[in-house]
């Protein structure tokens, strides 16, 4: 017996009565999106953004926040596209998010080349070949696993968006740290922000890390931010993770809304 | 008329009775050195450590607190080589340590290469092209920038002397990230623990990083440590700085031996 397909619509944040629309089986967004959503630099002139693996739509809608820039998002997986394009509609945000269902390795052709300010993506962080994607869905495993896109993937479709000088925004586990050095520099992208994510101040190592690099930008003024915690030594979100929700407690934060399986 | 040459001799730390002699003319051990011979990983089985560029000595002198592996300093510049041997020779270290005044392109030729388990190195962090050398003697500016040896020389050579698994650390500006990542590839060396030292929580920027990495070692398993910060908001060194030094300030902690001018 297949599982019930439950939808809930979670607030996206504290504020500003954004919604999103989850299927908890298959797809919610994660604290790396909102963490990358937030730390990705948008300049004022910015007209023209674009989102790659865009899930349930959340980054786009975040950054309806921070910028009035037209703003493209690109799902693969169709049940997912179809989230992400109920949740634009649902917060009435058709006029600025467009969501593709599409493979981001050939978008280009269909939504243009080097015309972008900014690309945001948070990737999937694994390898295919690793084993820890046995207990998951195929849509989970495809959301985080490199099967439909690896990380040369996502870097060379952003080197054919973005203009010259735009901006590229990542978040990625820390141990991969390497790699994604390895794959701007060779599409030719300067690193210009890194910020280290850790779950708490007795972490022995970093979680994800925050990385912001330039199309053909000038090497040198790389910035490496202070670091990002978590949570804090009482397991709750960190004033600085909350400043970012702007979480409020009274808000119960869930509702159910409808039983796809019925 | 020449400046008077004085020498003071510094306790290396606030413990232990060691001491370093310091020509503040031409070089002074930096706290670069302080925190990169407290980062570097010494196993137990080690038996042979060369610190490369060694100034006056600071980090071999320091390393006899954490292990019995000999040690071999080089040192290209004369006056400072002759600081470093005398500051061996001050702390009855002359068994332990063996200081050579030599170019640390070719020492391979006279220590021999691939038998070494750890190297460590406080590179010059300045390309020469850069313009903040003019008020700098000719000491401090082949000590700060890379006339001498680049950081290509540094790894390469690294990569000759090292066993192989054998550890490399090197602290360097944290702008340059980049740049040694870059060469640690190029001569087959694997990160494997990086740390950001920021001047206060609330810089915008770190400063420097510590970085450790194995020669032909297997890639992944990167650890990302927790940030240090070097001073509280009081501008005081904090805690784990001090826990570093072990730091009395009873001890007034300079005192004028010689000056050899007169």
């Amino acid at each position: 017996m297949a599982k019930p397909k439950v939808e809930v619509i979670n607030d996206l944040l504290g504020y500003e009565g954004l919604k999103i629309i989850q299927r908890p089986d298959i797809f919610n967004f994660s604290l790396d999106s909102t963490l990358l959503a937030n730390f990705v630099t948008i300049n004022k002139g910015d007209k023209l953004i674009v989102d790659l693996g865009c899930g349930n739509g959340y980054i786009p809608i975040f950054l309806t926040l921070r910028t009035k820039a037209k703003i493209i998002g690109v799902e693969i997986q169709e049940e997912i596209y179809d989230l992400a394009k109920r949740s634009v509609s649902y917060n009435g945000l058709d006029e600025q998010i467009t969501i593709y269902h599409d493979d981001l390795k050939t978008i280009h052709k269909k939504i243009g080349s080097s015309i972008y300010d900014v690309v945001t993506c948070n990737p999937p962080f694994f390898k295919y070949n690793d084993s820890s994607n046995i207990n998951e869905s195929i849509y989970q495993t495809i959301a985080r696993h490199e099967v439909m896109a690896t990380l040369d993937d996502i870097v060379k479709t952003s080197n054919i968006l973005l203009k010259d000088k735009g901006t590229l925004a990542l978040v990625h586990r820390a141990e991969r740290l390497i790699d994604v050095i390895d794959v701007l520099k060779k599409y030719n992208f300067a690193l210009k922000r890194l910020q280290f994510v850790y779950s708490k101040k007795k972490a022995q190592s970093a979680l994800a890390i925050l990385i912001e690099a330039k199309k053909k930008g000038s090497n040198g003024g790389l910035k490496i931010l202070p670091p990002l915690y978590v949570y804090n030594e009482k397991n709750e979100y960190t004033k600085e993770i909350l400043a970012i929700f702007n979480y409020k407690k009274e808000n119960t934060n869930v509702k159910k809304t409808k039983d796809l399986s019925k």
